[in-house]
C-alpha cells in the first residue's frame, strides 16, 4: 500500500516528492523539543495548489495521513511527521501574490515568511500586525494555522484578528474559499475563524487573505526596571493596566530567567541598563510606548514601575530601546545554551498573574526544579521553561508541567495561549475543554476529515501520531 | 403534541410562559419589515440560565422549535416567530454578572442593552467597543448572535473580536461554555468565533465574557463636507485610506439619501454645516478622528476632502461634532417617514465603493427605484435602502436586490456586512458561499442541533420558517 502510494505521487508529482533519508528526517522535528519515532513515507514540496490537491486526493483514496509543515519552527510537536504519513512541505509556495493599498490587505501564499511580508510591506508604509518572537523564520500559514500570538496582542490583537479571508485544500483535495475581501461580512459561519488555530487538522491552508495596518506613526519609547521580586513587577503590570494604559509591549522576566539572561549576556550588554547590577531574587520588566503620545504614557508607565518599587530606566532612542528588549530576546539563548528547553506556554487573566507566579515557584519547589519564567504581562501569557539533560523529558518535568496546566485553568486560563495543543499538550485538551465541548470539537474535525488523515495526533489523541518523543 | 408541550412548559416555568395574543403578535416582527405569517406557539420569558435548559429539553424532547429573541431590533428577521416555535425571549436576563477592571472585561447576560453596559463602564474609564447604530435599543446578545458592525469598526473591530468567551445552551439543554478569561488562548477550534455570528441556529447565547477598552483619552475631531456628487465622495475617502489615515469613523451619503435627509431634518438643522445650502446630486462624507493626535489627523483629512473637491467643515466642539454626526443620524427616521424601509447591507473592498455606488445608480435605474444610499465608507459597507408602501416588497425590489447583492458578491464583497443572513438574504446564502462552503456549514448546523430545532428558516431555507412576509 504504502508503495503504492508512493507510486501514485511520484506519477502526480515527479521530482516535487522525495524521500531522501536526510530530507525525511528533517521533518521529524520542531522547535518544540520533539522528535517523532520513524521518519515520513515520503515529504512533497509543494509549489502551488493543484499540488496539494494532487496529494491530498491520492492520499484521501489511500486513507495516508499527511501532515502539513511550514518553516517547522512549531512550539509543540504540530507539524513533525507522523508514522506513515506524507509530510506536504509548504514552503516553496512562498510568493506574495498582491498587496493591495487600497484595501489594506494582502493576498499571500502559505510559505511566505512573517517578517518577509513585513519587509515588503514597510516602504508602503504598511504592517501585517501579528507578531510571534519566531517571526523572522515562521510562516504565514503556520501563524494562521496555530493563530499565532505574540508581543503586541494586548494592543494589535491576536492573527486571527488579522485573517480575512482563506483558501484551503480539503481532506479530500476539494478547495474551499472562506471570508471576503472586506473588515465586514457576516454571511454564513465564520469558517475563516474556525480553520485559524486548527493546526492542520481540517484542511490545508494554501493561500490567505490578511489585513495590513497602517505603521503606526510617531515615537517609540521603552520603559525597563528591575524589581525586588516577580511579585512586585507583577503588580507595576497590574498597576499599567489599571490606570488605562495600553502599551504596545509589555514583557516580564523571573529572578531565575533574569540570572541566566544577565550571566548569558555578561557585563558589557547589561552596562547602563537596570541590569547593571543585579540583586539576587530581582525580575526585569519592559514595557514600549508607540504611536502618537507615546512619551506621555511612558512617562505615566515609569511613574507606575517606580511606585512599585522599580529601578527605572526611559529610553527614547532606538537603538538603547532595543537593547533593552534584546534583554528580553536573550531569555531563549540564555536557556538553550544550558540544556534541553521545553517551552510551555499557559495563559491566565492578568489579574491571576502573581498567582502564577507564585504557583510556578511552588511547583517548581516541590519537584526540585528551577522553571525560569517570562510573560507577556500585558495579555497574561507565560513562558515557563524547563530545562533538563539528556533525551527525554523527566518524569518530574511532565509532573511539573501536568500541575502547571491544571492550576492556569484553575485560574481561568488555559494551557495554550500561543503555541497551539500539537503532540505536546493533547492529553490535557479534554480537561480543559470539558466532555461537551471535546465531543463537539471530535465532530468538527470529523466533519471536515471523515476519514482522518489530516495531521492525525495533533490536538486529539490518536494510535497513529502517539509515537513521538522529546528531542 | 402542541397541547402538550404547552402543559410541560407550564409545569417547568409557570408565569413565565404566556400564551396572550397580544405577547405572541410582538414577536412576529424585527425592524427588518418583516413579519411572520402566524403567531408562534408560546413566548417563554426566561429570567435564568435554568429556565433557557428547560426550555430547551422541553422543545428537544418534543422537536418544537425555538426561536431564541434578544431586544427584538434585528434587521434580516433572524428572531422573528416561525409557525409553531416557542419563542424564548431572553430580555429578563439583562443583569451585568461582573466588571472587572483588571482583567478589562465584563460578564453580561444576553439581555443587556449595548448602550446599558456602556453607561455601566463610562465611570470606570472602561469601554464595549461593538458600536451598531441600534446600540441604545439593541441587546450584547443579539450583537454577537449577529457579530453585528457599526460606525467604528475600521479603527476598533467588529463584535468578534470582543468576545473572550461564551455560556451557550446547546439544541438538547446541556450547557457549553467557550473561551476564557484572557485574551490569548488556543486550545481547540475557537468555538466563541463559530457561535458569534451564527444567528441562533447554533445554541442559545446565556451568557457572554466580553472584553472591554480604556476610552480614548483625547478630543473628538469632526470632518464633514459635501460633494459635487457621490464617486467624488467615495474617491475622497479613498484618499484618507491611501494617506495611512483610519478615522474612527467614516460615514458616506448618497443624493438621494442627503436630499431626503435635508429635506426632514429642515433649514434650522443644517444652518452653518456643509448642507446649508445643497446642489442637485450633492453627497455627503463625515469623519471623526479621536484619541491622541486628532487635530492633527483631521487637518490631514480635511486636506484630502477638499482635494477631492468637499466643500469642508472642521470642529473641535463636541456639541457641534454631533450636530454633524446627527446629520447622518436623521437618514433612517427620514426615510421611515416616507414610508416602509427595506435596508439593505452589502459590504465590497474599499477600493470598490465607487463602482458599487455606480451599479446602484444603475439597478435603481432599471427598475424605476431610487435608492437611498447610506455607507460606512471606512470598511466598504453599504446600506442602500429600498422605500415603498404597502405591506407587501414590490417585485422589482426583489429583483433590485437580487441584483444589487449579485454585484456585490461580484465585486469581492458581501450580501451582508453586519446585520445577518435572517430569513431575509437566505435565499442567496449557497450562491455567495458555494456548494462547498454550504454544505461544510449545513454540516456544522446538523452537529450542533441534528433535529434542526433551533431557529429553523433562519440563515438556511426550511419549510418550517419560510412563511414570513413583509410587513
Amino acid at each position: 500500500m504504502p508503495t503504492d502510494v508512493l507510486a501514485r505521487l511520484h506519477d502526480a508529482l515527479g521530482a516535487s516528492v522525495t524521500t531522501d533519508p536526510a530530507a525525511l528526517d528533517s521533518t521529524r522535528e520542531d522547535r518544540s523539543g520533539w522528535r517523532s519515532a520513524t521518519p515520513p513515507l515520503a515529504v512533497v514540496h509543494a509549489a502551488s495548489v493543484d499540488d496539494v490537491q494532487a496529494v491530498l486526493r491520492i492520499a484521501h483514496a489511500a486513507g495516508t495521513p499527511v501532515v502539513p509543515r511550514g518553516a517547522g519552527t512549531g512550539l509543540a510537536g504540530g507539524a513533525i511527521a507522523s508514522p506513515g504519513a506524507i509530510v506536504l512541505d509548504l514552503s516553496r509556495m512562498n510568493r506574495i501574490l498582491e498587496v493591495s493599498e487600497a484595501d489594506e490587505l494582502a493576498v499571500v501564499e502559505p510559505g511566505v515568511l512573517n517578517g518577509d511580508l513585513n519587509d515588503a510591506l514597510a516602504p508602503l508604509g504598511l504592517w501585517f500586525a501579528p507578531d510571534p518572537a519566531s517571526r523572522a523564520i515562521s510562516s504565514i500559514g503556520g501563524n494562521i494555522a496555530t493563530n499565532a500570538g505574540g508581543l503586541l496582542c494586548a494592543k494589535y490583537g491576536v492573527t486571527r484578528e488579522a485573517v480575512l479571508g482563506l483558501a484551503v485544500v480539503l481532506a479530500d483535495g476539494r478547495l474551499l474559499r472562506t471570508g471576503h475581501r472586506t473588515v465586514k461580512g457576516v454571511t454564513g459561519y465564520d469558517l475563516t475563524a474556525l480553520i485559524t488555530g486548527s493546526e492542520g487538522t481540517l484542511g490545508v491552508i494554501v493561500e490567505a487573505t490578511v489585513r495590513l495596518r497602517p505603521i503606526e506613526a510617531g515615537e517609540v519609547v521603552t520603559v525597563a526596571a528591575a524589581f525586588p521580586g516577580v511579585e512586585a513587577a507583577a503588580a507595576a503590570s497590574a498597576a499599567v493596566t489599571a490606570a488605562r494604559i495600553r502599551p504596545a509591549v509589555m514583557e516580564l522576566i523571573d529572578a531565575a530567567g533574569l540570572a541566566r539572561v544577565a550571566s548569558f549576556l555578561g557585563a558589557t550588554a547589561l552596562a547602563g541598563t537596570p541590569l547593571e547590577t543585579i540583586a539576587p531574587g530581582e525580575a526585569f520588566l519592559l514595557a514600549q510606548s508607540d504611536s502618537h503620545g507615546a512619551a506621555a504614557e511612558a512617562a505615566r508607565i515609569a511613574e507606575a514601575f517606580a511606585a512599585a518599587g522599580g529601578r527605572v530606566t526611559v529610553s527614547t532612542d532606538a537603538a538603547e530601546g532595543e537593547r533593552l528588549l534584546a534583554i528580553r530576546r536573550a531569555m531563549h539563548p540564555a536557556l538553550a545554551a544550558s540544556g534541553q528547553v521545553l517551552i510551555e506556554d499557559v495563559a491566565v487573566p492578568r489579574s491571576r498573574l502573581p498567582e502564577m507566579f507564585r504557583a510556578i515557584e511552588e511547583i517548581g519547589a516541590r519537584y526540585g526544579i528551577e522553571i525560569p519564567t517570562i510573560a507577556h504581562a500585558g495579555d497574561g501569557n507565560l513562558h515557563p521553561n524547563f530545562v533538563f539533560a539528556g533525551e527525554e523529558v523527566p518524569g518530574e518535568v511532565w509532573a511539573a508541567a501536568d500541575d502547571m496546566f491544571r492550576t492556569a485553568v484553575a485560574l481561568g486560563g488555559t494551557l495554550t495561549g500561543e503555541h497551539g495543543v500539537g503532540i505536546l499538550k493533547r492529553r490535557w485538551l479534554a480537561d480543559e475543554l470539558g466532555a461537551d465541548s471535546f465531543e463537539l470539537q471530535r465532530g468538527i474535525k470529523a466533519l471536515f476529515d471523515p476519514t482522518g488523515i489530516l495531521n492525525p495526533g495533533v490536538m486529539f489523541e490518536s494510535t497513529a501520531g502517539g509515537a513521538a518523543t522529546a528531542r
